[in-house]
């Protein structure tokens, strides 16, 4: 492999690229680079999930003052800074982003801060540097980045995810375009803080894609808590108002007049002016890199992991896809990352966790179901006066009592989906969860008491 | 069965009772009675579970409000009152004993508000009333109550957890003897509360019987937050001291002043008196019910289920031992609770979540074990300048990869459990755990990211 410059060139320091760069070079001894535009740490550290979640924990303590009261607590005075709380978590997320650079060193990969264009299949080229670097093999590993509706007049009113953590200041009121689960969370975050906060939203139900009864659940607390939600509907125009106001019309005519439009509409592959076309890599109509299950294009010299392959678009998922990739072409193990029956987490109000399939595609492929429900309000909410319930549900094959999918909605969720995962990843039946004792007092032990299904079809295999 | 009065009489109306009273009245149609003395619930809903751990929620608040400083928030005025604390959870107790009512009613049980005493086999009296019932069979399930040292000097002037919840007001010392569960979630309850706490524990360590590096996080986060822990030593004498104040003499000739001691010495089942002897039913030393895996005592038609047979003292435990008492006596199906890999939970500071066995359990069987462990600060933590860590610990056999034991020290630790409990019951492998993609970013995701054991012995089966 002498001829090359590097054994291994990837292209963006986010979750997967980190991880192949790291683990090629220290357990497989390829010489390897990284190239980063921005800071390391990729969307998750710097613009995702971790300053996302620490939001979120932000906006929850004015529930719990609220919640103390029940509990003899009287808290007379409690101030919200958002400068306070932006500064701290951008120095964690700094902190971290040099957590990042330090294991990169330690593990021996050159770090090459610079935007990497391909050039043909083994070679990169370094626009701000303005030189060329060669390599056996070049991982893609570049992410995406929000979507914005181009057309729309007055878009670039609008902020997006990654304008939000870095705002000068909270808005009073904000409308967030898009149902997924970054608007989602986002409006949890204003709305925790004390933002006016609307939803608008194409779809007639917010987090498509989730399991149907989650997906009401979530709409329904949402709007009990304050956020209003706005279905069937788009954005058509954003003007300019005095006082950096915004007048909002929707497809539907509804006008709303706000301080502030957040743009959570979807995110793209960033493959623009990569070069791969040059290179002859496949993408997809959407940018994404087309990759097998080894993470290879269909250029030999070349692969890909993590959101610019628009697969299951979530961090631990790239770095399984990291990790299988540098096994297979660096460490002898043929590997590839199953993703089947991978957990996910909404931080919204409530949280959302689930993992395998929902109701509605546990059907559309053929099974026939044991559909168990429960609905509750956790004991800590009563005592507090607060609402909130958590919804829990099992999507079981009335064959063979596998189950097939598992939903919750409430406190906690995104901690016990990552055990239940194993579970389901495992396939083990009702009956196993039926036969684990119940933990008392816990949310959880619901899951392991759920007695009579809602629904059960007849039995027969379709 | 006709002649006599019940086809069932069960004593003590706690979660066992309750569960084997209902299901056998309601599903298997029999005549069935329940007899309580005190108020309708047991220790888990009078003076266990349920409010000590509303009173953990309570305490809670007081961390919560320091950790909102590092997210932006300013608390400048927080104040506690404990006798509206103390009134809200005995309403809540109140609330769910006349639920535990309403559902034995519905069931179409006869609820019989008296004491009742074993006459013979097929016989009770009832006390207050001074009446006898007969029943085709009589089921035990009376619970048990703390345990005082009553040759200690002074004892009479110390408190019980029983005495706890109904406190005049909050004492600013207390010293707690014991160091089990119960002594751990009172001082976690009371020095959360601002109560300066002392624990004298007999032992070397606290939380006997949990894992060691369990045992030692606690312990050290208990005292790094100010309880103060003596271990290898024990109450010999308590004095009144004006003012209401006690003088405490340990063994070791410590002396301490304090407002409250609170003995949490341990509990013992609820026999004395219950006239079991006089029909024959063989006891344990300690006063425990003898039973055999369905729940039989040497008396053919009495049985005896929960803390009163010092299995496992848990009350999902008790409720599954009810369930499989009466599924096998009363609907034909032949059914025995399986003990192995029953979790629990600590609701101390910070919580405890565990099943399977401990490292020392496992080696002691015989197993050669993989370690895994892990210990860090939540995300949550860092920003709020809390250092409180999570000890994760997965006891592993070396042979078959089997996941024999999870023990878990930090926030959610009882949630995660719950969960990781289906995975030990059900005997899956490391690499059923290590095949589940994380779920980003959550604590429980490094349960399944435990790379490199901490120890590894050889392999060969013992």
């Amino acid at each position: 492999m002498t001829q090359y410059d590097y054994d291994l060139f990837v292209i963006g320091a986010g979750s997967g690229g980190v991880r192949a760069a790291r683990l090629a070079s220290s357990k497989a001894g390829a010489r390897t680079a990284i190239a980063e535009q921005q800071e390391i740490g990729g969307t998750c550290v710097i613009r995702g999930c971790v300053p996302k979640k620490l939001l979120v924990y932000g906006a929850e303590f004015a529930q719990s003052f609220r919640d103390a009261k029940g509990f003899g607590w009287t808290v007379e005075w409690a101030r919200f800074d958002w400068p306070k709380l932006r500064d701290a978590v951008q120095a964690e997320v700094a902190r971290l982003s040099g957590l990042y650079r330090q294991n990169l060193d330690k593990a021996g990969v050159a770090i090459v801060e610079d935007r990497a264009v391909v050039v043909d299949p083994h070679t990169v080229r370094l626009t701000h540097s303005n030189r060329t670097v060669t390599a056996a093999r070049i991982l893609i590993a570049t992410g995406g980045h929000t979507w914005r509706p181009e057309t729309t007049p007055g878009q670039q009113l609008g902020i997006t995810s990654t304008d939000a953590f870095l705002l000068d200041e909270l808005p009073q009121s904000i409308v967030i375009a898009g149902g997924g689960y970054i608007a989602c969370e986002f409006a949890t975050i204003f709305s925790g803080l004390g933002v006016d906060t609307t939803i608008v939203y194409r779809g007639e139900r917010i987090l498509r894609g989730f399991d149907h009864d989650i997906r009401a659940h979530v709409q329904a607390d949402l709007e009990r808590t304050g956020v209003r939600i706005v279905c069937g509907s788009i954005i058509e125009e954003v003007k300019a108002l005095p006082e950096r106001r915004k007048l909002v019309t929707l497809a539907n005519a509804m006008r709303l007049e706000t301080d502030q439009v957040m743009w959570a509409v979807g995110r793209v592959p960033n493959t623009s002016g990569l070069g791969l076309a040059s290179a002859g890599v496949a993408m997809a109509e959407n940018g994404a890199v087309i990759v097998d299950e080894y993470s290879r294009t269909n250029a030999p010299s070349i692969f890909a992991v993590g959101d610019v392959t628009d697969r299951i678009n979530l961090t631990p998922v790239a770095i399984r896809e990291a990790v299988a990739f540098v096994e297979t072409e660096f460490m002898g193990r043929t590997a590839a990352f199953d993703h089947a029956d991978v957990a996910s987490a909404v931080f919204s109000r409530p949280p959302v966790g689930a993992v395998g399939l929902t109701e509605e595609a546990a059907r559309a492929k053929g099974h026939k179901l044991k559909v168990f429900r429960t609905t509750f309000r956790p004991m800590k909410h009563i005592l507090a006066g607060n609402e909130q319930r958590v919804l829990m549900k099992l999507v079981v094959d009335a064959h063979s009592d596998r189950v097939l999918g598992v939903h919750i909605a409430g406190v906690d969720a995104p901690e016990m989906i990552q055990l239940a995962a194993i579970a389901v990843k495992a396939g083990l039946t009702k009956a196993q969860w039926d036969a684990t004792c119940a933990v008392h007092p816990t949310g959880a032990e619901e899951l392991v008491l759920m007695g009579e299904p809602i629904s059960h079809d007849n039995e027969a295999p379709a």
